[in-house]
């Protein structure tokens, strides 16, 4: 891997695709002169776009590929239908053959997460793989995960979340020992679920290997940034993600309305207009796009895909952090440090697996 | 039941027992002059302080305990020291026999609800209780449970959730038909654990029985208020309780700082003081501090075990409402107009249930 960093975009993923992809990284170049293209989608569609930026023509390639995955498709079905042939794949098999150093698509969660473990296979030693997100707290940015890669979870795939997510927290936060937390309803030992208790047994054992085990941790522990990497079941996780966003919108939108309240209000918000742009700026969602998919042999991020142009360009630039940081080698270097790990007793499951 | 309504307090529940209870009361006392107290616990404690607030002495009894709950016991063990004895139990077997309209404690959680559910007994009908939260959203208040009064569910229980969820929002509400939403990953029917779409089916079937059904939301939907009714396993529903208290605390903090982040924003939050006041009230947790214990033969409100007397007034005032709302009324009315409830059949519980 040279200085330049290779992104391998779906450019036909999302909503606003393929416009608000392309779009997006020709932000993301302005920030990241270093970044390469090759996107990946109906040439008819995304050549018009490059002539629209043409500071992005000499770093991109364009892959063409007819086949689109719908939103609403069901992972069987999309790799049934897209295994080789589609955006979606052919951005994920271009980092599986060495041309990208990472891909990113806005398209269904759940069609990608199926080809990207069909296509990059899970790493050795790692049951299943999780979405993290980086989540900002009153401390500093986090590490959550699972976002719903997969519904239950057993102790074994807790601990192999600990596992990813305090890699990634000392890829991206420069962390040698970071912290990690199991999400849980109370802080006492007595409570909780049985795998929980299980996959905090087995951390407290290995604390020490590449991360410090801090204990349980509850829903108001996430804001508060107790843990660099907070660890939980995907289901859970995902309905933590969405109610925290809810969350933040309604407050925001509270503080819109109070200072809509009477004249007095407006004067101060004029005054403080460069203080409360700055919070806009820093509440705004769409500065901290991305979930990163954690334990294949390869990087894949997710954006979101209801996004504009401005949640693209985050994701890029995530996508290019993630690679630089060369997160992949860490991850290996923390299985490694982790021997206690595949001699580790799985739990019964608690829940099933299901398939999203 | 006159005019006044009786509450039955555990006086010794929660951190700052007996004497933020007590000056609490005081407060509810200013709110609604029709209420009544019954004061459980240790008389040399609770008495001095009534002289303190003497408006309280002659709307108040005092009911002598000596045994006391921690708040780190065990539910069993709490059973078993404090059955027939303890302030708490005392203080929910008042309305067992008559004496008092609605119970509530500031204590251990686990040891309220085994007490509650073994001293009332769940309803006719009901399988197991749950704990509501009345969640402030952009819309109205609305309710959410289970806050996490069992671990795990089958879609049975989910379904009993959705008639005592919709009871109270009918009794607190004003509304004849609220809508109720089932918490999910994804809002396509595709999605989600299969407990959780078989209780989809049922209610969608039920639909028009003093509730409507919605179908699936999303974390993001319990702050936009998308339904009056949101419906989830306990273990969810109490990680979705605290991030959203995380989350508010988080963004709060980042207004105050932003607003003394220069001059000029010091300058505009003195002109927008009062609005941001009003702002301040509004998120102030302990203004809608309270658990309404849902399912049993009698109403029992937790209150949170760490807050102050502005919290226990808030919670005073919730379970003066309850009372005089008739919720156990409604909630046997919903049972009767929902006939399809008792021949539901129950899907295979996905998480097994623990006790907390």
């Amino acid at each position: 891997m040279t200085d330049a960093i290779t992104i391998s975009v779906d450019a036909m993923g999302g909503d606003n695709a393929p416009r608000a992809v392309i779009h997006g990284a020709y932000l993301a170049l302005r920030e990241r002169k270093q970044t390469r293209f090759i996107f990946h989608g109906r040439k008819e569609q995304i050549e018009p776009l490059l002539e629209e930026f043409p500071a992005l023509k000499p770093v991109s390639t364009v892959n063409h590929c007819d086949t689109v995955i719908a939103m609403d498709e069901k992972p069987s079905q999309a790799l049934r239908k897209g295994k080789n042939v589609s955006s979606m794949w052919m951005a994920i098999q271009a980092v599986k053959d060495g041309h990208a150093d990472v891909a990113i698509s806005g398209g269904n969660t759940g069609a990608l997460m199926a080809m990207a473990t069909f296509c990059l296979r899970p790493m050795e030693g790692i049951s299943r793989p999780g979405i993290a997100a980086i989540w900002p707290t009153l401390r500093s940015d986090i590490i959550v995960l699972d976002m719903g890669a997969t519904i239950g979870a057993d102790a074994r795939q807790l601990v192999d979340y600990a596992i990813l997510g305090s890699a990634l927290a000392r890829a991206l936060f420069d962390s040698d020992s970071p912290t990690v937390g199991l999400l849980n309803v109370g802080t006492e030992e007595v409570k909780g679920l049985d795998y929980i208790k299980e996959a905090g047994k087995i951390l407290q054992q290995a604390s020490g290997a590449g991360f410090t085990y801090h204990g349980f941790v509850e829903g108001d522990d996430i804001g508060k940034g107790t843990v660099d990497v907070v660890v939980t079941e995907g289901f859970v996780g995902n309905i933590a993600l969405k109610t925290a966003e809810g969350t933040a919108r309604q407050v925001g939108t509270y503080l819109r309305n109070a200072l809509k309240a009477n004249l007095m209000s407006k004067i101060g918000a004029l005054f403080a207009s460069s203080a409360l742009n700055a919070l806009r700026r820093k509440m705004d969602p769409r500065t901290v796009n991305g979930g990163v998919f954690m334990g294949l042999n390869g990087i894949v991020i997710k954006s979101h895909g209801g996004t504009d142009e401005i949640g693209y360009k985050s994701a890029l630039g995530l996508a290019y952090e993630m690679a630089r940081s060369r997160l992949i080698d860490k991850i290996g270097d923390s299985m490694q440090h982790f021997p206690i790990h595949t001699a580790a007793p799985s739990a019964a499951p608690e829940t099933e697996a299901k398939s999203a």
